[in-house]
């Protein structure tokens, strides 16, 4: 492979000579073999938005010339394209600052500028600083926490929201569908009283909007930028109004409503916004866990289960037992929300030990993040599309359990009490017969009595 | 131990005769020997609080007759002075409804109020059924959700948000008493460019301010009343308009903004509730764990740390070493907050694996939210009184430190440049000498430039 | 109340006059008003071991009097029949190395050895010191270890393993008991090829007996004892041969085979034995939530669920529907299990933030393994003798569900290709006809061929 | 994109033209578009390696033809080449049970083989079938855990414990070399009695030992395996030998001491194994984790930290602090058993959340296992190479914090007792003293006692 060297304040390094890149993130490469996960391309992407505000708010205050802030931005806008994704090799597994990162962009950004310019990836002096120009004003440590946001915040927003109200939206309308279908409750796995198709639906429904509420009380700690703080949080560095000015170029940029942090010591020392949107997206997970392993118990069979809901069969389920259809699409969906749960415990492992003017979790915390949102977005997506769109009721075997509840029993109650009731109950489970069978037997209610009081559709409240 | 007898749908059991509880607490007591960890008081005073309510809502909507609602309500005001705490024996591990604990409650207020309506223990009927009275209109379903969230809600702003509230001002008083002491920042636990005691530790500040909205936040969705649900969520045997009326009751009997949760379904079926205001609980504990681990941190020492805080010394640190003090204080919060990020996970596992109509991890799932918000206030408390009202910055060491520091050096990148100054630091580090000493040698400025421009007091940025 | 004064090299402290307790102890109770958890009894009898291995050892190297090593030696047995519980009442949330506790032992030992030998606890001076004579060759650095290390081992051998083994071993008659019930196996929880229950419970039995071995491959690193390291590791201030004869004594005391840590330094500063055998520990609650879960659906019912099991009725199940019945213990079993896993991960951070020579997160870390270990034990005798002991295949249906699966078809794929059997099953979920009607349709085999081939007796291997 | 028809149970798929896979890939494919992460290609290795025994397996046992043994065993060796991997395009997040996975191998292999035998991917019968061919007497029930415990074991065996072993190695050679080199111990981050670099750092190596015989002892699980059990464990459809044989085979293969599972419904319903190995691995997480942070805080400063050991300057640390140097391997090692500690819990609720004969989160269960098993491995090799190589103890900085130390003064408790030493410590610190000084003030010794006792290398034990 060819290479040429590039220098920096270590030395000289070997760089191949086709990339962008230069002394820095060679030495990452090189030193952190590890485990293979790159850094999100939804990192990278960010970094780009915020060098490019950075930019053009250098250029405002005075201190970057329009020459360098043009090229700068115009850079950026290339990685922005995606065109230039495989210049950025590191992996997570690097300084917990994500220094290393940051510089592959400042160095990426400052070679591809001098080769626009004109320049050759051999000169050895280059139109373009990565540290002076492209980082100038900045600080991994405000950036790296910038780019965390901005990224958390877009694929919320893109992906895990939209895909939530996807979900919730087709569980509504199943909801409201089969909003009269009445069948038999379960509590503790056991037959209780009645409840309609549409109410234990509307259950998930509920859920799922508390869980999108959940997630955005969490966007406006994810809003605030560390933008502004550079080194340890006091701004050293940067022109006044900088942090304010960035913030909004980078609002401006994205469409988002992105401000200054206020306090940049907890944005650099902490990430305790992280730590609070995942716990969000965890509760969200726990939710839609729920969900799914209803949905397979409910639709379980074809003729050995509940059955009382069928949902399409989109694969052969199985390399042995020909014609088996399975619930691949909830198996799916609980397997990613096992991993937001575990997620989160890596999330909150990291944010609890930082120490002093920085937390040094920052590449594993975002890795996690950006996993479990776009898990959460993707999932409800495809389980929406290839389960709820296709789920309906089992008319069949929900009227077969509803008649054959004892449950219904409870309705008594407030007839003749709860210890008479529980007679009947006993003595219809016992003797296999029904309730009214067993409750005439007792002499403790007439035939008419049982048919007026004993009916399910009056027995799930008003709807 | 003398016993009498108490019936249940199931048969007889011997009671203790003294005891107020009847068959169903006695049974559970009995099949239930695991790990000695009592239902919270708590839930037991927001059983007493619900079963008030209920009764004054069912005799208000006509369905309890005037006499039975007065006594129950009576000795639901006993209950809640504490003077019949040793009649609920059962532990958290039980029936996953809770449904044991309803009974206790129901049994112990039904056979109190015989008591005290003139009846004895001993006799076969009773003036008011645990069943048809105690707990008319309402389900171990609907109550145990309701107590939890009347136990939590409470918890949550008469212990824990007060406790974090606490802290935060007295560490915002020392942030503004301490705003202009000069001190070095730490990055990567590396030497780097100068911060304030008052920069620093506003940093906490935030951080708690941050988390008592998140724990905020969480609140309208705590305030969320299952009552009225009953067995599956459908209200069956309830009169109409007594969820609405219930949930006021409440309100009125605790002054907090407790309403009728707007599905029931959810709100027996699933505790996000819990799980979304425990994600916020564990934020503040990780936030809290940073906070300790810095403050033992910066306290160390005495001679051979870091020692830049002294924290004071309550007690002999050791068994072994005179004259030994350790910043317990900081240990005790940590090791409390450690205990919160493993409640999480057991909230999750609870959260995610209810079924149906029911969620039936309800006990666990109290008891962990219960012993993690009062940690957190507790513990908050502790540390505020015992340390944070202490700590002083050791201007000796910080001075010392500030002036020793290579990382001034990065005020002299806008000046000469990140190459230059990088040259210089290395080396001064490496001949051991000051920063201008390194700087003069490399004829890189003069001793006046590097007078003018290194000032640690004017790199903290704007106060 | 009455007080006494009593001092430590802080000063003075006024103490409860009746209490045996003096300053530390005091100390901590009024500056650690956190959560009230009460340092388990388990590590106060754990220490009283210690305390009286280490003087008879102290006396048998010769560095503690006779007269002294009996004293300690008898109220250490005193401390031991639990006379003396209320003497120690600190909670876990104090210092992190459990100091306050170690010198609450110290404490309660000398005060109660004085008022034996005939002194007041008025008097000054008392005949024996806690440090230079309780604490003799001790730190609570290496005590506290190795009371944790005691109380974990026995808690695991005496409660743990018996419990588990007790339910394994109730599983395994019931296994034998049934090995030839043939009924439907699921997958994904649908309908798969056939099992008999013996099949079924006898993967459980695997399940624990795998856990049983993972618990005891845990044990010989929780039998190393940290005792003769001292304050950090070094053994300072013993006298020679010490840490061996010291182990050697706890062993004699115990009956368990403790030897002394090899690496003491290893001993005080980690506790990665604690975190290793939980580990195991939340491998067994794994499973025991796997049994619990699948025992509560094979048993759910009575009319609308699986119902293939039945288990006994311990209590009536519901405050509102007469005559229910619920799976309790499999409730009370996971819930308690789920307490295990997220015990384990507070365990974790406890395990992973130790600092140095010193992990300062040991009462919490002893605190949750107790609490699991216990939980693991009590739950499984409590789920053995409470729920599987009565636990009963339900022949009919069985007989039923087995009779209609269509996954009987599997047994054609040696005779007629997975593709035909494929063909068959799913014309027979189709028309709900049976799978002989659906495979003589379509022509692929035989009346006597599908009699001869799909039997499901032939269907479930050797047993 | 040139696609062909490919058809199975349910109908007909477009798959691309120059795709071996067929349609139950392609299926998979298009259905579950979530997340991006694939399908670890351990796991296709693996996959490879037991479908060749398989196929040797049942030609042996007189069900599978010489000629499509041979030319399936020849396919697999082909896909353990690598030379196939981008035929397996699946993600993690599919069915739980990995069939679909299965099937593109089952798919792969019997196009690519009928490709290799002359035919055409346009044939619209192909000479070996995927399923009566390649998946013969097996499951995806019984293949994908065989799969599991293979890639997982030979991780274990070929990256993480050489990893563990290489850092191991590394400290014990350090801990050597500097055996005598005398330190002050610091607990509760305080200064406390000394210790010597060599006793430090065989903490460490102590805890690695530990760690590696934990994970050792979870390997005999793992060398179960399940292939042989089929559908449910009963191993329908297997010719008599079937399990034991493939066993062997597989032995042969890999050289590692693979078994058949002695029980088939443990090994497909649970994967206990899977936990409990992660268990030891989180373990070994924690160790790094204490290790880690350990050798950052020792090597801090340079100028206002402990500074006690120096470690590499691997590349330039800051994009704005000139010549700062991180301690960046402890922070990717930090930060990847963060990771781990997080996968724990989600593979915990995975072997949790299985139900009867198959836990259905298989791929998200290994995806986590090997995952950690990778990062354990290669963060202990870059951790060792790039940072414990180069590290030496600063014994400037250690001489002066040892003569600096106050608790020095223990050494004096066994001749003057604890509560004049501690007079003495406390006189010293509060006067700013030499212990010495304070000594002879206060008239509890005289100068030539104090340097007769009071010599920190006679307080590290013998060595």
């Amino acid at each position: 492979m060819a290479t040429r060297q590039e220098k920096d304040s270590i030395g000289y390094v070997e760089v191949p000579a086709d990339k962008y890149w230069a002394a820095q993130t060679q030495r990452s490469k090189e030193n952190f073999q590890i485990g293979g996960q790159r850094m999100p391309l939804e990192i990278t992407h960010a970094f780009a938005i915020l060098k490019k505000a950075a930019a053009l708010t250098n250029n405002k205050l005075g201190v970057l010339a329009d020459d360098k802030a043009e090229i700068i931005a115009k850079v950026c806008d290339e990685v922005l394209t995606g065109a230039l994704d495989d210049q950025f090799p590191l992996v997570v597994w690097q300084t917990g600052s994500g220094t290393q990162s940051n510089m592959n962009m400042n160095e990426v950004v400052a070679n591809r500028a001098h080769v626009l310019l004109g320049g050759s990836l051999e000169d050895k002096v280059k139109k373009i600083h990565p540290n002076d120009d492209v980082n100038k004003s900045q600080s991994s440590n405000d950036t790296f926490p910038t780019a965390m946001h901005i990224a958390a915040y877009k694929m919320l927003v893109e992906n895990t929201i939209p895909g939530l109200e996807q979900l919730r939206n087709r569980l509504d309308e199943k909801a409201k569908a089969y909003a009269e279908v009445v069948k038999i409750g379960r509590t503790h796995f056991m037959d209780a009283t009645p409840v309609t198709v549409g109410q234990e639906l509307s259950g998930f429904v509920a859920q799922l909007d508390h869980g999108i509420r959940a997630i955005k009380n969490s966007l406006p700690h994810l809003a605030e930028l560390a933008l502004g703080g550079t080194a340890v949080g006091t701004g050293l560095n940067t022109p006044a109004g900088y942090a304010e000015e960035v913030a909004a170029q980078i609002a401006g940029l994205t469409g988002l409503p992105f401000v200054t942090a206020p306090n940049k010591f907890e944005a650099l020392a902490a990430h305790d916004a992280i730590v609070e949107s995942h716990g969000a997206l965890k509760t969200v997970a726990v939710s839609l866990m729920k969900i799914g392993n209803d949905i397979r118990m409910l639709a379980s069979g074809p003729r050995c289960g509940i059955g009382e809901y069928t949902i399409p069969a989109n694969e052969p389920g199985s390399s042995i037992m020909p014609g088996k259809v399975n619930p691949t699409q909830a198996e799916a969906l609980t397997m990613a929300m096992a991993q937001v749960v575990g997620n989160d415990v890596a999330i909150n492992v990291g944010g609890m030990t930082g120490q002093f003017q920085l937390n040094v979790f920052k590449p594993m915390m975002i890795f996690n993040f950006l996993m479990s949102a776009r898990l959460i977005g993707d999932a409800c997506r495809s389980f929406e599309s290839n389960c709820i769109a296709g789920l309906e009721p089992q008319l069949n075997n929900i009227a077969k359990n509803l008649e054959n509840s004892l449950m219904l029993v409870t309705a008594l109650n407030t007839h003749i009490g709860y210890d008479k009731a529980s007679e009947i109950a006993k003595k219809a489970y016992k003797e296999n017969s029904t309730l009214k069978e067993a409750g005439l037997a007792l002499g403790y209610l007439t035939a008419e009595e049982f048919d007026a009081w004993v009916r399910p559709e009056n027995m799930i409240g008003s709807l």
